[in-house]
């Protein structure tokens, strides 16, 4: 059988996301010792809480076909969680249990975008929007924002991207792979830009709890004028350890729920409802593991900027959420790619984004961090080739 | 926001599956008393040890990401499976585990399938393959089977329906709605077919252990000459009891194994290890409980034969699979849907197929059956109005 794939099949890849990754395991395998500061997952295992809900709710039975817009229990959870956080009442008909953000995502864009349609994206982003956005025909339109800006967003230069054929901007705040929260002057700036051109916004807010500023990150969906056109997403993943779980949700407006829901009966047919209990005992039990692993992950930032701001050339926008550190190498005279596969050989897997940065992801031990961005600085301290 | 929503998203629906059943939910929040037969899914609990298996994992850690393909373990524990069933030597690279074999079905397509392609399917067919089909912009061809034939394939009729847009067969054994499992006969023809005019086999096989005759069902999948074009799917919803774990996997030709994969990286990321490793308990542990689960639809299906036989102007093809029977009431003067919705009201929930049939499901108690049926009969009795 030598007939092609489809066009779309071929449109898509998996954003180099394992790139690296596959070579650290190669590595491994051959004996070699590897710290893993590339991978955007917490270390850390799910709160025995959550795991033991999901047991006990096997045993009571939830182990057949649910609703595929979601189970109403969690439904309702999510909207007092929307309400608690955004400060906006939402129905639970207007909620959708995701198998995770980025099913979410990919959904949405399916439901929203046309082929030929242009989705706008300030950059840097996480890469799968690009493939994700390829994927359902569109084309993704980057505005970048700099460091020097602190990755905010400016209203005119967004604007400067928007054609006839602008129907989404896609943000992500906090960001991966900046840290960076978007302060309400950058979401003012999307939602008059959206209103304006009558534009569809998603808003990625998976990083929504990892926040380690003193007040909430700001979020558009507290915008009520913007309501019929945002699509918020947020999960589990990040905040309670359960990224292996696959459980995120969004809220949508009307039309669009029934759109996103219509996908999952004919994709996955709907998310277990063991896991959407585990769900509710994430967000209505004992936060207090939540908030020692956010307490760790800002010892850790700290630990990592420490020696980060001892290496000569290196620049960053300070972290205020995720768990990232976005790395400026320009001025180390680097190719970004090069320099991780170099410090992979020296026993530290980082991320390279684009030829100029690298994405260091605190999600391991302070002392593996401190190995790791040491190793890395021994790296840096060698002649180019 | 008043922007249309995609064309694609303007193609799928939810296949009528929860017509009748939100009108039957509807009733019982009423007070009224609902006989469940239109619903394709096991009553049984997963069994205990798939769920402590599930259990342990979890508390074992693994609650983080794997990988999109599925986990080793799993992969080579399905490729002794598929050996061991179907008499074929795979590898486990040629294994991917998928969130249901609905979304092995929807990638599959998405994958093999361009615009305007057309998708060949013997009918009468489970009805979200006409949604998929169209979701990936394909052309349902319906080849129709028919009772008389015991619903077996007919090459020169199934040849018939081939033209050059023609791009995939998808065949479904033991099939949902009929409970017909196909013949050799019937195999060879969608083999020689295949061949001569170059196209994709699909062999959607999730009811293969719901099998019973002394007999494993023939598969497709056992042909060497169709391994480079054909796709294996199966799961673990319907043997073990495990609707709610969206848990099923794919056999793929090796350059389609990478495009599924992608597609995953994209939608779900991966199925929950924890969920995988469920897979291998089902897989190796004690098969006593799915042998008990069989035996017992056995003896439903022949009371429910023994009923239905009973019954007036009322026939069906003998089901040797699955746990359906395909019901022809064209000669009761009936049409298919007022009459599940007058079942309705009489207390039990049946499915309608098109004008003339309806499909029983013997997923209920033996006595239950026993009563659904006796109210079915006691409709046909009443005046058509």
């Amino acid at each position: 059988m030598n007939r092609p794939l489809s066009q779309r099949i071929q449109r898509i890849g998996n954003a180099g996301a394992f790139g690296v990754w596959e070579k650290a395991m190669a590595l491994e395998a051959k004996g070699k010792k590897i710290i893993h500061l590339e991978i955007g997952e917490p270390d850390f295992d799910t709160p025995a809480h959550i795991i033991e809900t999901a047991h006990q709710s096997m045993r009571n039975g939830r182990t057949h076909y649910g609703s595929p817009y979601g189970d109403m229990t969690l439904r309702e959870t999510v909207a007092d969680y929307v309400k608690k956080t955004r400060n906006t009442a939402v129905s639970p008909q207007n909620i959708v249990i995701t198998p995770g953000v980025k099913g979410a995502i990919v959904m949405s864009l399916l439901t929203l975008v046309e082929h030929g349609d242009n989705v706008l994206v300030p950059a840097p982003y996480y890469p799968p929007y690009a493939e994700i956005i390829r994927y359902a025909g569109g084309n993704i339109i980057e505005c970048p924002l700099t460091a020097a800006d602190g990755f905010q967003i400016n209203k005119s230069l967004l604007e400067s991207y928007i054609t006839k054929k602008t129907r989404v901007i896609l943000i992500n705040s906090p960001c991966n792979p900046t840290g960076v929260i978007l302060n309400e002057a950058s979401l003012t700036a999307v939602a008059e830009l959206a209103l304006e051109h009558d534009l569809w916004v998603i808003s990625d807010e998976i990083y929504y709890q990892l926040n380690f500023t003193s007040s909430p990150p700001p979020s558009i969906f507290s915008n009520p004028a913007l309501l019929d056109r945002t699509i918020l997403l947020d999960g589990f993943s990040k905040p309670y350890a359960m990224t292996g779980w696959r459980l995120g949700f969004g809220v949508f407006p009307e039309r669009v729920t029934k759109a996103i829901a219509d996908l999952i009966v004919n994709y996955n047919s709907c998310v277990p409802l063991f896991i959407q209990d585990a769900g509710v005992a994430a967000l209505t039990g004992p936060q207090q593991p939540a908030k020692v692993m956010l307490e760790t992950y800002r010892k850790r930032r700290d630990a990592a900027i420490e020696i980060i701001d001892q290496i000569p050339n290196v620049s960053y926008a300070f972290p205020n959420g995720a768990f990232y550190i976005y790395l400026d190498i320009s001025k180390t005279g680097r190719n970004a790619e090069t320099f991780a596969y170099d410090c992979l050989e020296a026993g530290v897997a980082l991320l390279p984004q684009g030829p100029n940065h690298i994405r260091v992801a605190f999600t391991q031990s302070e002392s593996a961090i401190r190995e790791g961005l040491s190793k890395m600085q021994q790296v840096l301290k060698t002649k180019i080739v």
